[in-house]
């Protein structure tokens, strides 16, 4: 049965509903996650003071904790954002830029997990499996060269699995096809373009529009696979219309924005891992 | 008697002196804002080190504080810059982003307010009804949602108002239509386009450019009336163009760098309020 | 002697090794920057944690530091990660952003070529011209004007040829026509377009280019040079095919990604200085 009606339907909500959707993220994006949010009908907000991110875990549909250009002052601000939300039962989903790379990015990685619980993990391949390694006991060969990914994600399935037990969360590891799975159910989504690693933070959007539809879908893994679904559908719309990773960021958003159900029934490509 | 000759002239004026405007802004919209100034003929510098912000007040034609991402580093530059802009007579933009939202977001403001004596206060209707409240003994039903207004600018006229007379300063509410107050006389602005909301930061866009017309204009109310004129006519000329809000990004700075007095004289929609 | 062969295979050496540039730069232009060592084929990283900078320069195939948008914790990455990355023989590229507007600014490029000694220096005229007069003792008339050049880079050329002899590296002032110089060879690159200084960020995104063709040569000379030429051949491509410095940002990225060697042929002009 395809699953492209119940993607919809959270399209749906989002674009009535203009969850408010908190990230503390990296400078890099802040302005692309932004407008991928507003693109698809969320109302983005981004603040990282220390004294403020508690008050906005009160009013937020989601918090998205990236730590694509992490500091110490920063860190604190996401553990006690990620405490605050976890308390008020806000949904919690981290991106580990880099983490692999170096210490501090795997270490800050390690201590959300632990003391915010994140329900939604979205990595590239290398990033979920130096995850698992620092705290599954896997073995990963190769290293992450900086915070583009040196596997794939059909590598990365044994290390998003054991990491979404060990943590009992989603796990999205992704890449030209997605791994999507909660320790027990797994799926692949394909689609997409080969531009979109040229395009610095399409993986930080995936983890920001996970964030919209975790707003509106208290299912976490049905969230994680309806935002990579609507990545892949709108990837693989705005490559058909590209000369390159420039006009691919504009037909992106405009994707986004004129999304329509007929392109999800005609490009959704999920499947059983 | 159309006021399209006189926003014309400032435009020209912005043009040929390519004024210095200085921002202490938000992460978010750094690049944006900063191209907008340059589309416009103006001469952007972002800079928020406290040991160099005074020096730069005595360089600049304008400085434009937008609270957008705040943290307590920050807000100390703001005040300091704030307090030299004032000393040298440099007119002072302040753009609340999400005032309401946050107890430290507001606080922030009322302290700038009260110190730095802004010329022009910019704001969404929902932040420009929060300030009012906080410091007019307004109240506002309805909060500021994260960054994204609860209201419209009819709703915060009387708000802008009080406000404008609390602090003897230019209130601008910007919306669908925009408000444009000096306490005594008040303007609306109709135009724009309704994919501006969808793209992050036109806000704060909107304080930049008011900066450049401010480096151009001593009247505050004629800077803020001419630059929301500019703001809501290449919307519309973007919004024709674009098929969502990612071409209508790169079609708004196309608009600001080719605008014609021609298109100011045919789309300028200025009514009194 | 045509360089365009040259410049070729460095070209295709980025394409097939996706060197690794770190960047610890500005705020307003990480975005575009990380986009443009995306589209010409190199994997950037921006990161600026003093706990993780000096682990970045071990894998790290150059240093790009930009001082655009400045504060005393960022200053001390910069110093911690270009004293690693001379360790570990990591070129370093230095790009001095508005040095001569603050005191600050110029004192921290100053302490960076004297403790990092970067191999490559690439500013607008007029911080190059502030630069030599702050260490060789050359007299410049006018000043810095914020971020932007007073001066053409046929005015910097004398200091920067100070420059390059006093630090032993390459010094580039860029401009309409790029002048570049190792202290003995000099050389002019021609070509570019006039919406270039419409679009904030192009002279950091040529420093950052500059990082991905001195990861894989080197000659620093030849690596600013290839540089110099792609921005220029680039720039000419996208100015031919767009309306405004909005569009002009997405055809430069397009560009980049699509730059094929006739194009290098047929628009590379570099010329004896």
């Amino acid at each position: 049965m395809s699953l492209a009606p119940q993607l919809w339907k959270d399209v749906e909500r989002i674009r009535a509903a203009a969850p408010l959707v908190h990230n503390i993220t990296n400078f890099v994006v802040m302005n692309t996650t932004a407008n991928a949010l507003l693109a698809i009908g969320a109302s983005p907000v981004m603040a990282h003071a220390l004294d403020e991110v508690a008050d906005l875990a009160g009013i937020a549909g989601a918090l998205v904790i990236n730590i694509g250009t992490l500091s110490p002052a920063w860190i604190e601000s996401m553990r006690r954002a990620g405490l605050a939300a976890r308390e008020h039962g806000v949904p919690i989903i981290l991106d580990p830029v880099g983490a692999g790379a170096t210490a501090l990015r795997t270490e800050t990685c390690v201590a959300l997990l632990t003391e915010a619980s994140p329900g939604i993990v979205r990595g590239n391949p290398s990033e979920i499996m130096a995850l698992a390694q620092a705290t599954c006991g896997l073995t990963v060969r190769g290293r992450t060269k900086g915070v583009d990914s040196a596997h794939d994600s059909a590598q990365a399935a044994k290390a998003a699995t054991a990491l979404a037990r060990r943590f009992a969360c989603v796990v999205v590891a992704s890449g030209a096809t997605d791994f999507i799975t909660d320790g027990s159910r797994s799926r692949f989504v394909d689609g997409g373009d080969s531009l979109m690693p040229r395009v610095t933070g399409m993986g930080c959007t995936a983890s920001a529009l996970i964030g919209a539809f975790a707003a509106v879908n208290t299912s976490g893994f049905a969230a994680a696979l309806h935002a990579m679904g609507v990545m892949a559908i709108c990837g693989e719309i705005a490559g058909s219309l590209s000369q390159g990773p420039g006009s691919f960021q504009l037909n992106f958003l405009d994707a986004l924005y004129g999304l329509l159900p007929e392109d999800v029934e005609a490009r959704l490509k999920i499947r059983d891992a």
